[in-house]
This record gives C-alpha cells, structure tokens and sequence, in this order.
C-alpha cells in the first residue's frame, strides 16, 4: 500500500513526483510511457522560468534528470481504472493492481474523445485489457480497435483465441502477425446494443460481435474514474488540485487550459502538498 | 499607457513577465527591489523541476537570467495603490503614475500585518508618501514610521518642514541625521481619532499628532488595491488566478499556500494568460 499514486509522466507528475520525495512520502509513479509525447516533441520552449530556451527534448531530459538524480523510478504501466476500495484505491494495470491512500492524476489531455457508447458499454462488453478478459471471448466474435504498435501481440493473443477477430489499426505500418485477425481499415464510430454491446458502427456499415478490446495507453479521466467530475473533458479542480472525490487530485493539462509547462509544474506542486495535508488529515492505523 | 502592469519581483512576477514578453505584450514591470529576499535567502531548493540542487542564490539568478536573456527590464518602484480609473487602472509611485489596462500584483506576503487603524485613516491623516503628502504637514506634527535605511533620506525630509517629528525606526542600526527627529524606540501598535487620526498608540503610552508617515517598500493587498476582496490577509482568486475586480489578476504566495516557487511560477504563467485574454475581450479604441 503506498500513500500516493501518481499517474501521468508529464510536467505536472514529475513536479508531483519530485514534491512527494522532499515531502518523504511512500509513493508509487506510474505512467504509459516515457516524459509525454507533446513536451519532446515542442520545438523551442522559452517561457518556463530557468530555462530561457531550449528544445521540447532538452526540457524534457532536464525534468527526468531532476527525477534520477533524486532516485526517483517510473514504473511503466498502462492504469486503465481507479477504483475507491474503501479507505484505498485501488488502481488496475491488467492483471496487476496497485493500492494507495491517495491518487494524483497528471493524465494530460486526450488527442481524442472516447467513441460514442464507449463509456456505456464498459464491462458490458467492452475491455481495455487483453490478459484480463481475453479469456471470456473464448471462441467468440470480437473487435479490437488496436492505438499503437506496441499493443500487436494483445491483438495477436485474442485473435488466437477468438471465434473471429476483426482488427482495426488506429495507426500506419501495421504488422499484425495471426492470420486469424481481419483487418478492418476504418473507424469505428459508435458501439451500440441492448444489455450488452453487439455492435459496432463504421460510418458506412457495421459489424455484428460478442466483445470489443480497445487497446489504448491513455484513458479520457471519465473513463480512468467512475464518478470524476468533469467539463468538457476536463477534471474539475478547486485551487488546491482537489477533485470531487475525497483523495483524489489533479494536476496539468487534464485540468483545463492554458496548456502550458509552468502551469503544470506548479499544480504538480500544489496536488502533491494536498495529498500530503489530506494524508495527515485521514491517518488512520495502516 | 501599457497593456499590463506587473508589480512584484518574486518568482511569480518573472514568471508572469517572461509569458507576457513571449505573447508579445506592452507592458510595465515594477517592483520596490531585486528579486524577493524570500527567495534570495532560500539555503537549498531541491524541488523547482529542471534545476535539482540550487541554492535561493542561484535560483534567483537563473530566473533573473531568464528576464535579462529576454531583455525585460525591471523598473525600482514603490507602488504605493493601485486606483480603478474608469477602462484603466492608475499605479501611484510616489509623484510618479504608471498606466495599464491591467495589473497583475505578485506581491508576496507580509511579514506583518498592517497596524490597527492603518486601513481606516490612510488618506484621512495616515500617508504612504513623503515627497506627495509632506507638505500638507509643513509646521506641523507628524510621526514617521520608517521600516528600512532606505527611506532615511525621507524621513530627514519630514523631519525638517515639520514643527515636530516622532521617528520610529523599525531596523537596527539607523542613521537619521535631521537633529528635528525625535526618535522613539517603540512599536506603535494603534492609530486612533475622530474624522481624523490624532493619536499614535504605543504598548506604554500615545504621541498626538497631526499625521503619521509610513515608509515601506510593500504593502498589504487590501491596503494596496481598494476594494479588493482578501481572506486572512492572502488575495482570492479563482483557477484563471483572477481577482474580484475584472481586470486585476493575482499569482504567487500573496494568492495563499503552499508558499512554493514552482506553484508561483505556475501562477504567474497563468494570470499572464487571462491577462492577454482579459485585454482581448475587452479591446478597444487606444
């Protein structure tokens, strides 16, 4: 059981990180990846306070230098739910959970909203981990709507073991291996059914299946926590990084614009000096 | 007449001038020195994200690096109040006026509180400004509360057209040469009187008086912007780091804890953003 879970390896939970090790917290880093995507990839950088110019990259090296410095690990893993267990959450990454008095969540933005139906169908037929549900679509009919290249052996285990499996590649250069995936070249654009989803919708067409995998590193927040409260795809947060649910704060993009480095540092800040308060406030016998 | 007016040198108001000089704005930068002592005196910071292991000293000149690098220039002001003056705001500095369209206050925190009855008379017998209000008090009696050797030069200016002038040095080790000074090595820990303020309480004993000058280099934000709504002494503000008064933004330890760099900076960054978005929304004919 840690005291927080951080999740996210942007600006906003690397300052989290960093806070949480002066405040000598037991804390666990999680994220899908490296220092995101968005921050190597910014050209040029002048306005974060320290650093007058430098590339995406350099910042980036320079913040994830701060961390190793001070010892501190990233654990790679894709968190694909947050569940309040009581006096814990309980955050699942496939088969393996992890337990923490309090989350941070550093999740940025989504390049994407969720499909329509998605968040409806969730555990009524929809899956965002191979290894966990793979098993209940033994010799059924599914769709798998794969993001990312690093997700084709899942794509390639539940084909193995469905009835059917009709693959759809988010992405450019695909080499799904199982001859047993037929390969969908289009976009689904909503998932539908009754109790249970069985069907998904191309805009010219659709396919009848048992189950849906979607294989994604990010989750929108809505879907990450049941019950977060958010606007327009952002977890609202009072000054102090709060969310609506006790123990659980937020820091970065994923809180609203403006989208900046400076910003996200400084929540990174502020969330992880309230989970510490919060953490003091609810200590009870561990 | 300026787009913005910042005033502070913390690292909130370098933060918020690197932003506005990036987003190409006209703007003023004051401050009643160099970069908050706060932050200068700082033994080791370990947790303002890129720069693992600095000293106050280093870090304050990084971030003055940063301003220099971008050529802004600070400009050495006492901001005596800042005055809602129909579609702008006026910044008194001492004779001097400055213009803006907005203001952007990273002021820091007092250490003290203001003294009791220091909000009610100031204008009614209580003056921040000795080149401005001195002569209203030419052969009259005056106290004079000076809080740092650099405001001697004031104080022997006071002492000399007034009939008789209480000083109150607040520092160890003063150099006021006027032989009209009459020192009083006390606090004063009330201003009283009727329409008027006529009275200098101490812990033992009152002088009576005409007016009381009092010479400081900062201010509390309530003293500083009349009208503006603050709680236990720190600015309220929402997420975007605006104030109750539309067109004046808050960041940095004045907005409330934790008493963090990298949470100022963050704010800085953010009231530069609703700043420009504040000027856009209320564009006009300059």
């Amino acid at each position: 059981m840690y005291d927080v879970a951080i999740i996210g390896s942007g600006p906003a939970g690397i300052s989290a990180a960093i806070n949480l090790k002066v405040l000598g917290k037991n804390f666990i880093w999680l994220s899908n990846g490296e220092v995101s995507k968005k921050l190597t990839q910014a050209e040029r950088v002048k306005n974060y306070p320290g650093l007058p110019d430098v590339t995406g990259g350099e910042l980036a090296w320079t913040f994830r230098n701060h961390t190793d410095v001070m010892n501190i690990k990233l654990c790679e893993e894709v968190i694909t739910g947050v569940y309040d267990t009581g006096d814990k959450f309980t955050l699942l990454a496939g088969e393996r959970e992890y337990e923490a008095r309090a989350v941070i969540l550093c999740t940025g933005v989504e390049a994407g909203k969720p499909i329509e139906g998605e968040d409806e169908f969730v555990g009524r037929g929809i899956s965002y981990c191979a290894t966990c549900d793979g098993q209940l679509y033994k010799d059924k009919t599914i769709a798998v709507l794969c993001t990312d290249k690093k997700f084709e052996h899942e794509v390639e285990f539940l084909a193995e073991l469905s009835k059917r499996c009709y693959v759809m590649p988010m992405y450019r250069g695909y080499e799904i291996k199982s001859p047993k995936a037929e390969i969908i070249l289009k976009n689904p654009v909503k998932f539908s059914g009754g109790m249970r989803l069985n069907t998904v919708a191309f805009k010219d067409g659709s396919v009848e299946v048992d189950g849906v995998f979607i294989l994604k590193g990010s989750f929108s927040p809505s879907t990450l926590v049941h019950g977060l409260r958010t606007q327009n795809g952002h977890i609202e947060v009072s000054r102090d990084c709060s969310t609506n649910i006790a123990g659980i704060f937020a820091a970065g993009d994923c809180t609203g614009r403006p989208y900046q480095y400076a910003k996200s540092v400084g929540e990174g800040n502020v969330a992880a000096h309230s989970a510490v308060e919060y953490l003091a406030k609810t200590k009870h016998n561990v």
